[in-house]
């Protein structure tokens, strides 16, 4: 049986670092394989794509090359990684995916929709996440917790309207598609955060075993 | 008035780079303000891009992340190189353009035809080269010239049959758009070479000059 594939989203600071860390013990503590990885990213051409992509520079970079080199990684990613663990069933839990592209690259830069809609279509294809955890926090607390890290990278430095688009970008796309992606409110305490992501992985996992 | 997009193409040992030392000549000797450049490059980006798709790996590099790096650094290389260049009247020369992709990324390799025209459609879209030149050599010529080079990178060492097929589809390419490509016998001596390539150098001036 195939693993289940899961994608966790949220803007800077929404605490995904930590939702992983439960994530890990939880798959642990019931005995199921995973594997953690992350985009862009998680090969290690891939890995050398997010240098290109998240590293600062000089040079403006154009938004259809940051939109290709995000598909860039994601298709290697997919193809030697992802789809080889999920056959055999092992559950991937990436820190990020799609939603992220659409958001970032789509919402919040204006980018080309219908160009995203046909590179989704070519790189990802049905290959989509079976549950994406959105973690939300008003964008004003997320960057509190992000100015508390030493290292930012160039998008955690964007302006306050773009990280607000962020989040509006993130709950749109819950709500197109509530069936998949579920909302976890990231503002509340760390014990209440667990509880709500544990019990979407009993869901996942019940629906998993064939008990739903 | 805007520049000329002149690209050089062809297999591996065609001499490319002897034609672009003779073009830079020539452009020089008419006192025509030129910009040499290369695909996959051009910029310090595209560059890196570059070294991502031509560096040997131990990694499978999926045929999808292939093509999408190399229109990456073509989106960085148009719009921060080539594009601001011909807008002020600066001719370029390119080593390499779309035509490479469609037949080493398409043809050699059987990508999808379909997703590579719109990849180049979004991309290119009117951005095509005023003019290219094609310099054609029989397969076996051209790597019996590629062996005696002390640097070989992953495709250069492709089989004759991928070779083949390279020089297949120039060819093909060349006779689907004859006003634009212009095939260069390039297995001729030096000097007939450089005969073939200043005919087009002044047809094109010509044409600029509103002579033609």
């Amino acid at each position: 049986m195939k693993g289940k594939f899961i994608s966790l989203e949220g803007g800077e600071g929404s605490g995904k670092t930590t939702a992983i860390h439960f994530i890990q013990q939880w798959l642990e503590s019931n005995n199921i394989p995973y594997l953690m990885t992350r985009e862009p990213g998680g090969t290690p051409l891939a890995e050398e794509i997010r240098q290109l992509v998240l590293s600062e520079r000089n040079e403006t970079v154009n938004d259809v090359t940051e939109l290709l080199l995000v598909f860039a990684a994601r298709a290697q990613h997919l193809a030697e990684k992802i789809q080889p663990a999920l056959e055999e069933g092992t559950w991937v839990i990436s820190d990020r995916f799609l939603d992220s592209t659409y958001v970032y690259q789509g919402k919040a830069r204006g980018g080309n929709v219908e160009f995203l809609d046909q590179l989704a279509d070519w790189v990802v294809g049905s290959n989509n996440p079976d549950a994406t955890l959105l973690l939300d926090v008003p964008v004003e607390l997320g960057l509190e917790r992000v100015v508390q890290r030493q290292h930012q990278d160039r998008l955690d430095k964007e302006s306050i309207e773009f990280h607000q688009k962020v989040r509006e970008g993130f709950l749109e796309r819950a709500s197109a598609d509530p069936q998949r992606i579920k909302i976890i409110n990231a503002s509340l305490s760390l014990d209440a955060v667990k509880v709500q992501i544990e019990k979407q992985l009993i869901a996942l996992n019940h629906a998993w075993s064939g008990d739903v």
